[in-house]
């Protein structure tokens, strides 16, 4: 296979190249920029020394179009007009941006104050949330792949949400992230010395992510809810840990909560539920595809904390979006992605 | 004044240490153990190198009946059995420790998992939540002085349950803290390689702060509730930021829940309520005894997202103890902790 | 005493403030800026709310005049032409930038690649290494206040390089620093991302404090060499530790070389000599104005390891500005000063 | 093949089993260990779950002699008394600590303050610095895996010392280490606490490995030379960043010095020689193999400043012992090994 990433200068670019690299069926890996045409790309990123030394190549459909699949890691707004012509000409495409994933235009322009993707391309694109929309994804032309807050957060709720064990309509989540997920471009907040030894909330009950979960809720649990959601800035680099308070059905039990969800991802490689313990963090995960999940009721209140755990640059962006392409190709879902969290 | 300290050897008995060391009105310093006993302070920690070059003492009732004030800063469990028979013989006591926060000795047993203190004590003592207690404190032998988590949630929240503002019935607060608040004993968790780039939830729906948080809602704002609460471990030294969503009663809005932490805490000199903004860090804060509240109306679900941020080691810990010793001494709150937050 | 800060939104300014606000005997702070004139100082610096809620001024020459000292904390190449219409017109001047260190200006403008300051200027201006140069220091109008890392190395080297006891023509000095000597200018290299986690060496052979660091040892040990230096960026925001290797002088002992160190320094309240142990670190002196010094002889090779620790901002910057000031005007080295490291 | 690990519980081990697991000849994994017999694995280390959901065994002669190769990851003075009964019974064995690698024994026990392993057996074993001891690791049967420092120290400076290019009696090697190189046993210095924002100098003038890194220049240099070497900790938990500073052979320039390095790996995998810039990091070999080299000529002082990074569990620990274990079994060198650093 030939692959292009587009946006190959970014941190979610950069682990597509990672984890391509030992892919079983990808040959070709072709690097597209919209600047800095030409040069090499290891001489800018100088861990790729000896394995990527080719030039950046300027962005052309015709040479897009002879390509198997493409990604596309770009900041929003950008795939919204770049997509267009690419789209059908070709190769399968998977958006890492957030320009094709939700479906209502006003929404989108609302949460992301930008003009909108035009509207026949949203419509067929496929959120891909791998482990709940996998047919849809095998046959997609346009693969949206998640943001990664709502990776990490509907992974962990949408079995309990879809079999009724929880009350969608008082759902408080607070997530986390490490600093990553800000990407490469510069910023105060992501100074070093600003975001060392600092926690904090950011965009407070403002997050674009926002309208995404509501959408997946509805689409793959049938549910219309309003959620409320923050986001907070840990001063790590890889990592996003979700925890999510519902009101729990009454009777049900901690054991069906956790059952739920084992029994749901029994047969997905790459979500694990933790059945025991108190604890849970980002380590067990970092660098990897997994997503690891773990519920308690709370019988004082009766509700449940669910809690999950992902790398926000490998699940919650480049190792879904691989695995997004596996589907798509009728290969394993584990090619190129079968590796061990670093754990330290 | 002549002040004593049990326990000098954890970091709140440190920071105590950082902050008497200015105080315009304590001219000793007496540092005491349960063992090391001898040993010169600063052989032990070498930032104290020609500033607290004394020896550690014996703890021993006759030399700390001779001082002014004794904090204890030593861990559960410890306290309930050292502090009878100094209460009452001379120094007035302010307590770090958990063992005389819980008035209910069930519910400290089924908590902490050890035995009470005495009852009488324990119904003595004086909850030090400086702002919300100033009178008593003022008049009390015995202050215990709040947990690191509870100071943060409950200087937020307790304005805006008190004016009914929100509704007490579904507060869902979700804090987080650096690792100096495990102490410095060691363990794998805090381990520096297993705790860095690792953040972390623990204690799921269990942390023993929880009934000290409902206690003092009932206490301060004359309401009884039952609160979903949970921790999580940032991997940084110092800092707590708690955000606490609660539903808001109808028809208030962003302006009055600001107004009313303002109005509050206008004459506090160590709470300041940020009024603009969508973000707020705990660097902020950092190596002082402020508490920055922020308060956000989301209109979507009409519920309130508060947070609040501290240093745990200070307002948390050694500097609300130090307020509380102003405030029995009738000497200005701010002596000895009138300090510029490091900010970086 | 009224007090000017130039430069005030950086994070030397920002120590300055925070150090000023409890020095005995100012009574005002003014802050000065060739930006964002007007701007409420707190609204910019979120930790100062309450504390500095002044707006920034427009720097003029006639309301600096007014002043008793102005700091200049600006970067290279300001002061060069912000400085002569206010020398002897007032204040004295405190320049932490590094336009007035070098006396020779051909050197200046090879490391530093600016234009340099009047030559007249340069000339009368006097190098701050406070304990090395306080007579000077108590008579001049213009300090140049020494870089961060010449501090740290030149306290450490400079008693055993006069006393003859180490060879100073094979000096390697090997520097690391903590990212916020960089300043809080925004760079790929400063991007949290990309800095946490990783620990750099830059600029290799290259650094302008290598002449500043040769001047020095010309100027206070009478010793004309040229030394090897580098430095590293570490992955944290405050500390310098510097590692200096040396011959020494046959027959020197491990007990002479501490011996030496004790006696220059023990009448010098802020440089500690550590006298037994074999690890030393940053955390000892972090936040404080204290310079840590420890020095090992290697029998194997003859050489001794020189090691000295500081906090840049303090003692490498802000802290020793403002000791400079009390020498200036007759008062105590420690006022404003006298505070204790963090540790943690 | 099958392969066992004993000491599977430390950070060597669990690398040892993150990259065997996508080695193409390894079918099999047995864990061994002194304790915990019958734990299963993964409820030790959760980032495991259903990875490695296997047991650890006890250590049995037996059982290992029907593997392939022994990876034994201990703590130093373990292996002197465990592997004598297992050597020459079967496996291939590749010993991770230090307890092989001195050949003269008076020396081992001066430095490590143990007991060594039998005089028979450290005379066997071969030295698995992979580069430069091939031929001999081919036959070996018992390889003794370098330390993290020589590694990172000898492969950057043996080939300008055999080739003449350096002065090698005045050798001044600065190193630096994250802190995983210390392991997982706790210790009040890797407490969380108290090791973040803390850079140190430790075991000043007496690390054990110095008389490593001098045993293999006069091995693979054939130059007797006593060297200046002193080593830190860094706060972050992978990487070691390297120093080397040496007088240059007159007339030696900074090209020959590159080529030289150039030339020597031109065909080793994971050696690169960084050819311009002016600075080079850790994060570029993070999570891999890699050792990258960078040299510059101080024409000032006419000593070169020579740079090398490796990530400390791989290149230092794990991934050479994998690629010794190649070495031994005529399969290229990056089987399970040819994976991209992370980067960030």
């Amino acid at each position: 296979m030939k692959v292009g990433i587009i946006g190959a200068t970014g941190y979610g670019g950069l682990e597509l190249i990672r984890f391509l690299h030992n892919h079983p069926e990808v040959q070709q890996i072709e690097l597209f920029t919209s600047s800095d045409e030409g040069a090499i790309f290891s001489s800018k990123f100088g861990h790729l020394l000896t394995i990527q030394d080719t030039p950046l190549q300027k962005i052309d459909i015709e040479t897009l179009a002879h390509l198997d699949v493409v990604f596309t890691s770009t900041p929003s707004g950008v795939t919204s007009t770049l997509l267009p012509p690419l789209v059908g000409v070709g190769p399968k495409i998977i958006d890492l941006s957030g320009d094709y994933r939700l479906k209502d235009l006003e929404v989108f322009e609302k949460w992301y104050n930008k003009q909108p993707a035009p509207k026949q391309l949203v419509k067929q694109s496929v959120y891909g949330l791998t482990e709940w929309n996998e047919r849809n994804i095998q046959l997609a032309h346009l693969v949206a792949n998640p943001g990664c807050y709502p990776t990490a957060v509907l992974l962990s709720i949408l079995p309990l949400i879809k079999e009724g064990l929880i009350d969608p309509n008082y759902l408080v989540i607070d997530a986390k992230s490490g600093v990553s997920g800000a990407g490469n471009k510069l910023s105060q907040t992501t100074h070093y010395s600003e975001m060392n030894e600092n926690f904090s909330i950011y965009k407070v009950n403002e997050h674009q992510h926002i309208p995404e979960i509501e959408q997946a809720i509805e689409l793959f649990a049938d549910v219309k809810t309003t959620i409320t959601f923050n986001t907070h800035l840990v001063p790590m680099t890889r990592g996003i840990l979700a925890t999510t308070y519902a009101p729990v059905i009454n009777g049900v039990s901690n054991e069906q909560l956790t059952e739920c969800l084992m029994e749901t991802y029994k047969d997905h490689p790459f979500v694990r539920v933790v059945s025991s313990g108190t604890s849970i963090g980002t380590s067990r995960v970092k660098g990897s595809n997994y997503c690891d999940i773990l519920v308690k009721l709370d019988e004082r209140t009766n509700r449940a904390t669910i809690v999950s755990v992902i790398d926000n640059l490998v699940k919650g962006a480049a190792g879904q979006a691989i695995q997004n392409m596996n589907v798509q190709f009728h290969m394993p879902q584990t090619f190129g992605l079968d590796v061990i969290p670093l754990f330290i």
